[in-house]
C-alpha cells in the first residue's frame, strides 16, 4: 500500500540506514565546501535504457528524509514502461538537498527498476497461460517490502511476505515430524492462525499423494523435471495448486505454462536482477 | 575490520530489519507448529558453484541475534576460493533457531560472495599493471560496509566509503563556483578536514591540465574513450593519480590496464553482482 | 501535559509498537486490496454504554502516525461523563487510513475510558471527605502516562509516577537496613533528590510511632483492618499523612473516608478496570 | 514461540517502555539509598487465588532487562493450573536488580495469567463439541503477542494476528467495492499473498449464501442472534467455516457450541480479563 | 545507583552516541590497517595531576560496547582522590579494541573527574558548617546522570534530577498565575504527584514570608547579596529550607557557610568544570 | 552543514536524550500544574558577557523538537561577535513549550559559545602567520560535529572528525608493526581508502627523517620544545606539513606560530571552554 495512508516503518529505517552510512557523522564535505546553503537546484530522473518502472515512493521518500521541502513529481506511474531516454520524474528544492541524497535514492530505485523489468519478462513468457510467476523471499536484506512491490509492478504474484503469513512445510520440517505430511499437517493446522494456508514440499509423487490425501491446500513441487510435472498435474487433477519451484529460467517459463501448474516461483526475480541504469540530471536552478 | 573488536552497529540494524521484515511480529508459524523447542541440529553452507567467499562474519552474525547459543564455524576464510560443493560452514544450535536465521543469513552471504567473486575477476584481469580497480558507492541500501568488504576480499580496492571521507568534485558542485575548477579547489582544500584528500572530475583534456595546475590530488576522467585516456597519462605524466570510471566492463580492463591509468573503477562490482548459489544442508542432531 | 507543547516520547513508542504488531511488514492486507488509495472517508467515535472520556490525545495520534493528514476533532473534553449512543469525536480523512488505525486507537481508548470510570465511581465514593483515591504503579506496561491521566480525568489524584520521583520505604527496604526504620529514613534523607519526599510503609501501630518520630512524611498503613486504620490516625492526629493500601474495593471506600484517612490507594484503578465498550463507525465520505 | 530460539524484537521493545516509565532516568531512588550494591537476594512467585500460568518467558525477561544475571526459574510450566499459594517461579540474585524489576514484572503476569485464565474457562464452556473459541485484535498495545499466547495456554485457539496475515472482508471494505461479495472476494484473492485465506464478515443469510457461492473460505456471522445462526450452519452444511461474533460471554458458550459453529470469537477475552493476584515475596540471601 | 543492577539505557545512548561519531560506518581505519586482528594489549589510566575520581562505571562501558571481552579494573573507588601519576584503573584486551574505545572512553571520564575535583573543593569550602552544596540541571547534554553521581562522589548533594522529580516554581511560573505565591502552591499541591516537594524562587523578602505563609517547603533566594540573605535566614528561622542561588564562586562559600544557610548551588559545578587530564598508557601484550 | 538541507541525525539522538533525561516519563510537572495549555509567550535570548556565537541551529532545534510551532528567529549569524546584553534570538510560541525547553537549548548553546569563544582567541593570537590553530577529538560525547562547528566559526580549523576520516599513526600503532615508519605507511597506504591521508606521529628528528623519506604527507610533532619544533621547520623545508600538538595553551600561541608550522592542535578548544552566560528572558505574552 504505498501514498500517504501507507506507513512504512521498515523503508524509513532502511532509508535512514542508508543515508547514515553514506553520510556519516561528517555529512557530505565536498557539497559543504562548494555549494552555497541557499542555492536551489532542478533535477530529472532519466531512464538510460528501457525498463519497467517501480520504486518511485522509496525514491521520492530519501529526499524527503534529507529535506521534506525538495519537491518530487513523478511523470509516470508505478509499473509503467519506459523508453530510453524518457523522464520518470522531477524535481525542484535545494541544490544541497538534491546532491546530498542522489546517490542513495539512485541506489535503492535502480534496484526496485530491475526487479519489475525482470517481472515483466517472466510474466510475459506465461502470458495467456493459467500459471502466475510467484515471487520468494530471496530478497536484499531490507528490501524485502520493495521488492514484493516491484514484481507486482512487473506484472508477476507475490508469494508469502515472511515466515509469518503463510506455512510451508519443507524437508527439515517433515523430518521434525517422522517423515510424515499426515501428521506435518494436522499439527500445523492446529496451531497456526486460522486464516494462514497451509502449503507442503513434496520431491515424489507417493509424498504428492499423500498431500492432497491429507488436505493440503497447495503442493510445492521441488526441482521436478517436465516429465514428472507432467504426472503431478495428472494426480493433481484440481484437487490441489501446484507450484513449481527451483532453477527456473525465463527461458523454461513456456514450457512450464504448458504444462498447466499453477504457479512457478523464480528466486532470480529479487535476487539476482540487474541494476537498471538510471540517471539524476541535476542543474542549479537560474 | 571484523571480529569482536570491532563495533558493527550498522550491520546489527540491517540484520535486524531483514529479520523483521523476514518474521513479524508473529514469527515462524510452520517452525513453531512443527519443530519442538528442545530439537536440536546440525547444517552446512555449501557452495553450489565456484566463488570467492565474502561475509562470512555477516552471516554468523545473523545466526547469534536469533539465538546467540548457535555456534558457527567457517572452514574457509574471508577471500578463499570455493569450490562446487565445497563446505563453508558447519553451523550447530537449536533446529529452530537454524531454521528462523536460515534464509535471511543465505540472503546477505549470496549477495557477498556475488561481490567478491566479480572483484575478484576484475583485479585478475588487471594483474601486473599498475592499475587497481576500485569500487564505488553503488551499492545495496544498509550494505555499502558488507560490500566493501566483499571487494576486498575479491582482491580489489575501496574508493571513499561515503560523501564524509573525501572531496569529489563533480560537474554540479564546479557548477555552483561558476565552472572554475581553481576555485573549487581552493574552497574544498579550505574547509574540508585536513585528512581528506580531494579529486575532481574532468571531462576535457583542458580540464585535466588546470587541475593538475591547481594542485588536484586526484583527477577523474569520466567516460573517456581510450584515445583520450592515453593522451591524459601523458599530460599527466606522475604528477596526480587518474582514474578512469563510466561504463567499464570486464573486457574493456586489460586495455585500460595496458593504458597505465592508477585506477580504474566498476560501479558493477556492487550493483550488478549475481547471487551466489549456497545453500544450507540443514538436519536435526541424533 | 498534554496538547502539542508536551512531548510524549514514551506514548509514540507505545502507539509504533502497536501499530507495528497489528501491521507488520506487511500491511493490512485487505484494506489494500479492496480500497482505493485515493478514497475520502468519515468516521465518528461513539460510546456504547455511560462512560467518563479519558486518552482522546493518545486515540487522535493514532492516526496521525497513520496518515498526519487525518483530522480528528473531539466533541466532548477529557474527564467529560458521556452517554450512551453519544459521539465523541469525529474523524475524517483517507479511507484506507481510517481503516488501518482503527484497531489500535480504539484499543487504547477504550481502556483509558475503562480506568477513569472506574477512577469517577471510586472519587464518587469519598465525596465529601478528607480522603482522596490515589492510584499505583500497577499498569500495563507502556500505559503508565495514559492510565494517571485517566485517573486525573475520573477525579482521584496520582501516586507517585515511578521508582524515580518519590521514596517509599517498603519491608524490603527496611530489612535491608537491619529493619530499623530511623536508619532508612536517615539513609533516605542524605542520598535522595532533594525535592523529593520520603513515605515509609508499615505493618504495626508500633512501627507507626517510630515512624512519626523519626520525621517521615508520609506512611503507608499496609493491609491494616478499619479498627487498627481508627488507631492509627488517633496515634498520628495530624503529624503525619496517612495513606491506606491493599486490597480495597469500591464498596470499603465510604468506611475508610469515615475514618479520617488522608489517602487511600487502589492498584484496581489501572490494573483491572474493564475496557469500555466504544466503537468507529466508518463510512465512504459521497 | 517461546525460549531463546524466538527472537522477540517486540516483547523487548514493551519492556524497555515499562523499564524506562518506571525508572525514568534518575532509577530507583529508594533502593539506590537503602540497598547495598552487593547484597544479594531470593524471591518466590506466589499465586494468591486460583489461576493458569501464562507469560513466564516475559516475566523472566524483565529481570534479564535490568540484570542479566538474576536467574529465574519456573516450577510451573504454560498452561499449568496453580492453586492458591502455589509457588509459580524462584528467583535469586542481586536484591537491587530483584526490587527494581518486581513491579514491571508482576504488571506483565499478572495480565498475562488473567487471559489465560479466562481463556480456560471459556475453552472449557465448549469441551466436547466442534466448536473452538477464539481470540480478537482487541490486545493491549504492545501485548499483541503475548496475549495470543495467552489464549493458547489456556487452550483457546488464535485467530489471525494482525491485519497482515488474513484477509478479513468487512462492512466498510463491502461499501468500497459497492457492496459487492463477488467482487470483494476476487479483488482480494487477485491481490493478497498466496497464502492467506480469506474471510468475510456478513449480516444477513442472503450475503451468506452469495458469500459460499463466491467461494469464501471462512464467513463471519455478525451479531446474528441463536435462530439466525442455526439457519446460518443449515445454508453452509459444511461448505464454509462459520465464525460467531459480536457481544459473547461465557455463559451464552454452550448453546452456541449446540449450535454447531465452528468458531466464537471472544473480544473480553484479552481486552477485559481482570489482572490475576500474584506476589513476589523477596528477601535478603542470608 | 551503578554495578549490574542498575539499567542505566540512557548512558548506553550516551556512549552509542560518542562511538558512533567517532567511528562513523567506516570505522577505525588506521588500526584496522596497522593492528592485527589477534592482537593483544594491556593499558593503564594515568592521573596526569591530583583529581577526585568518578565516572569509573561509564569508562569501562565504554570498552564493554566496543568489545565484551575487554576487561577494566579499577584500582582506586568512585570518590578516592588520585595523586599525579596514580594509575586509577588497568585493562587488557584485544589491541584493537583497546585503541578503538580509548578516546570516546577518556572524554568521558576526564569530564566526570573534572566535576567531581571542583565538587570536592566546593565541599570543603563548607566543611564544619550547615550548608550543603547543589548541583543544578546545567549539564551537557546526555551527561545528567553521570554529572550527577559525579557531584555525590565530590561530596556534594543534588538537586532535583530533572523537570518531573520536584517542583520549582520560578518567575515565569508565578506570572502565569498573575503574581500570586499562595495560588501557585495551592495549584502545584493540587496536581503534582503527592511524594514530589514544592520549592518557590523568591527575589524579594517579601514573597519570603508570603512563601512561608503558604506553606513552601523549600525557598530559593536568587540573586541576594549577603546583608539580604542574612535577614531572609531571620525571617525563616527554621520554618522553611532555604537555598542560595546565582553566580555563587568557591570564593564566596564561606561566607554564604557562616550565614547559615541550608544549601548554596552552583551551575558551575557541571557547566564549567575543567576536564582533568588522564591518559591511556596502552602496550601490545607481550 | 546547517540548515534545512542538512540531515543531522545525531544531533537529534543528542538532543532527545537530553529533553529525555530532563522530562523524563512524568514530564515537567511545575509547568503542568500553573501554566495554562493555551498560555503563549515570548523570549530572547541574552549574551550576559562578550562572546562569538555558535550553535543556533541546535538551539532552535530543541525548541522544534518540544513543539515544532514555537518560532526561534536569530537576530546574530553563526560566528558573530555578541556584546554584553545583546541579544542573539527571539522566539515566540506556547508558554509551556519555552518553558520545557529553556534549560536544554541553554545547556547546548553555552557550550558551543564557549568553544566559538575559545577558538576566535586562538585563532587571533596566530593571525598573520602561516599556522592555523586545529581541533582534536577532545569533545564532550555527542557534541563532536557541534564541537567542530563552532571551532570553524570561531575562525580556527577542524582536524579529522573522527577515526574514519583520516590515517593518523600513533606510537601504539607503530608499535603494532615492530616500529618502522615505512612498513606503517605502506601498510596504511595499502589498505585505506583512497581519498583518506596519511599523518604520522613522531618524537624524535630521526623518525620525521623517516616519515618524510617513506612519503607521509602530513607529520605531527608531539609534544616538542620550541628548539626541537625549529629543527623540524627546517628538516621538513616544506615537503611534508608539520603539526605541533601536546599541552599548547593560548600564550605559547605566538611563540609557535613565529617557528613556521602548519598546523597547532589544541584539545582544550573543545575539552575545556568555559560554558558562556547566556540566559533566556521569558514573559507571557499579553
Amino acid at each position: 500500500m504505498s501514498g500517504p495512508s501507507s506507513r512504512p516503518t521498515s523503508l524509513d529505517r532502511l532509508i535512514d540506514l542508508a543515508l547514515d552510512e553514506d553520510l556519516g557523522a561528517a555529512g557530505d564535505v565536498t557539497t559543504a565546501a562548494l555549494v552555497p546553503a541557499g542555492a536551489m537546484g532542478r533535477a530529472e530522473l532519466l531512464a538510460k535504457e528501457p525498463m519497467v518502472l517501480s520504486g518511485g515512493g522509496a525514491f521520492s521518500r530519501v529526499f524527503q528524509r534529507v529535506d521534506p521541502e525538495v519537491e518530487v513529481r513523478f511523470e509516470k506511474a508505478e509499473g509503467a514502461a519506459l523508453g530510453r531516454g524518457e523522464v520518470a520524474a522531477r524535481l525542484s528544492g535545494r541544490l544541497r538537498s538534491l546532491l546530498v541524497a542522489e546517490r542513495t535514492a539512485l541506489n535503492l530505485v535502480q534496484r526496485t527498476c530491475g526487479i519489475a523489468t525482470l517481472a515483466r519478462a517472466a510474466a510475459e513468457a506465461v502470458k495467456g497461460s493459467r500459471t502466475r510467476i510467484l515471487d520468494t523471499r530471496k530478497t536484499a536484506p531490507g528490501m524485502r517490502g520493495l521488492s514484493k512491490e516491484a514484481v507486482r509492478a512487473g506484472g508477476a504474484s507475490n508469494h508469502r511476505f515472511g515466515l509469518f503469513d503463510g506455512v510451508l512445510i519443507k524437508d527439515n520440517h517433515l523430518a521434525a515430524v517422522g517423515g510424515s505430511i499426515r501428521e506435518a499437517l494436522e499439527r500445523a493446522r492446529a496451531s497456526a492462525p486460522r486464516l494462514v494456508k497451509v502449503e507442503v514440499e513434496v520431491t515424489t509423487l507417493e509424498q504428492l499423494r499423500e498431500a492432497i490425501d491429507c488436505g493440503a491446500q497447495v503442493v510445492l513441487l521441488d526441482n521436478m523435471d517436465d516429465a514428472r510435472i507432467r504426472q503431478a498435474v495428472e494426480i493433481a487433477s484440481g484437487r490441489v495448486e501446484l507450484e513449481v519451484s527451483g532453477g527456473v529460467t525465463l527461458e523454461r517459463l513456456p514450457a512450464l505454462a504448458a504444462l498447466g501448474v499453477d504457479y512457478v516461483s523464480m528466486g532470480a526475480l529479487t535476487h539476482s536482477a540487474r541494476a537498471m541504469d538510471l540517471s539524476l540530471e541535476i542543474e542549479a536552478a537560474p
